[in-house]
């Protein structure tokens, strides 16, 4: 999760897709990071930010103490890239005028870091969603991998304006299905959409107001153009995530 | 480095820009990756072929050690990805009827292991350059990090047919007068391209065949077309890589 501080900053990039920000050799709109768990594609991309230019990463202690202790991402110079642990459940103002807080969700420790058995449900603040306000009350939540939605977790979304929520999977048993692995949804710490305990069932009684999936597998259905299962998705009130997409809050 | 073993992929990737070659639900045409030092530029991109397609990854056994003691790299399943550690001026084929051999070339420690005073020039296999031939002689030598040219390194390639060299910079300063950075080239392990012991002096009497410059920093002005640095590259013999560039051997 990328936070973009200016407006300026920011018209200039549309102006000139492809080109970073005029008026300094370099620039970066990138202000602050947060990493909502310690996964590859959630991390791997702050080696695409070195070197070089400043900003702030943000994370629960055991998503920044995975990243710390990694010695590869040492290409983040100390001086430059500020880590600010953050506990769940604590607001936080990475940027002017935007209020943060994580709260744990149900997930599972990272790929990379699995020995023997595996948790893929535990809510101990490993995997976190993270609520987005302005300070008097939360505007959206973005929720990208999420194992279950227990009644405490949907309780907190009923009153979201906007929620971005974890679209890896349709069916849990898709990847097997085409032969593409032996991995549920499940397995992998994701809720699938669909099926008994999938999110359409779990968000509908809930009245959340804008619905996006995002984080979505290049094996799910959803991403086709005129697709049952995106059909399906689409009449239950809920937007398909793609590049580009600008959401106002 | 990758290694591409089947012509029909690839006429089926070029048919087809964008999309994994058909016939399977997924596939890659990658069958052999080749590590030729452990910086972030060079190893990072392991973590994009992550999960469930088998390949083999060879380097020397600093470079192989370096990945294999960090934890993320543990996305590429000891299962599907078999690390080859090659030692130095040892041929080796990793796709039928393409022989490598690596070289070690002057370099030094990868930037996120650096500790206190670094040595910038060692020769020690941290760093190597790639010969690729076909069993009967050298066609080709890659060497994207070269800090300095040494005279057997020089002998090395004085009768390649072609070279993909170090291009990272054309001015040894020209980050620091940029006001991009503090370094120069040299500290970065790599030579430049201009100036007393740069590339363009090193391969004047080297009767090199085609000689491509490779590696090429967003600050170096060759990358400029029409640019003096570019003219002067060009009337020297060398040619500027780019995205796409086909090299037939």
């Amino acid at each position: 999760m990328l936070l973009n501080a200016s407006p300026d900053l920011r018209q200039q990039i549309l102006a000139n897709p492809g080109l970073a920000p005029q008026g300094e050799p370099r620039d970066s709109p990138i202000r602050a990071v947060v990493a909502t768990n310690a996964d590859i594609d959630h991390i791997a991309g702050l080696l695409s930010l070195r070197e070089g230019w400043p900003f702030r990463l943000y994370g629960t202690v055991d998503v920044l103490d995975a990243i710390g202790e990694n010695p590869v991402f040492r290409v983040l110079a100390d001086s430059l890239v500020e880590r600010i642990i953050v506990a769940p459940e604590t607001p936080f103002e990475p940027i002017p005028g935007v209020v943060l807080t994580l709260f744990a969700v149900p997930g599972k420790v990272p790929l990379w870091s699995e020995t023997g058995m595996v948790e893929t449900a535990v809510d101990d603040g490993r995997t976190v969603g993270v609520a987005i306000g302005n300070g008097s009350g939360t505007l959206a939540c973005y929720i990208p991998g999420c194992a279950t939605l227990p009644m405490p977790l949907q309780q907190r979304l009923r009153d979201v304006d906007t929620i971005l929520f974890d679209g890896t999977l349709f069916a849990d048993d898709e990847m097997i299905a085409a032969g593409l692995g032996h991995k549920t949804g499940r397995r992998m710490g994701h809720m699938p959409i669909s099926g008994e305990g999938g999110s359409l069932a779990a968000f509908a009684g809930l009245g959340t107001g804008r619905k996006i999936y995002v984080h979505i597998n290049n094996t799910n259905p959803i991403l086709i153009d005129g697709s049952p299962e995106r059909e399906q998705v689409i009449a239950a009130g809920w937007e398909v995530a793609e590049d580009g997409m600008e959401i106002a809050l």
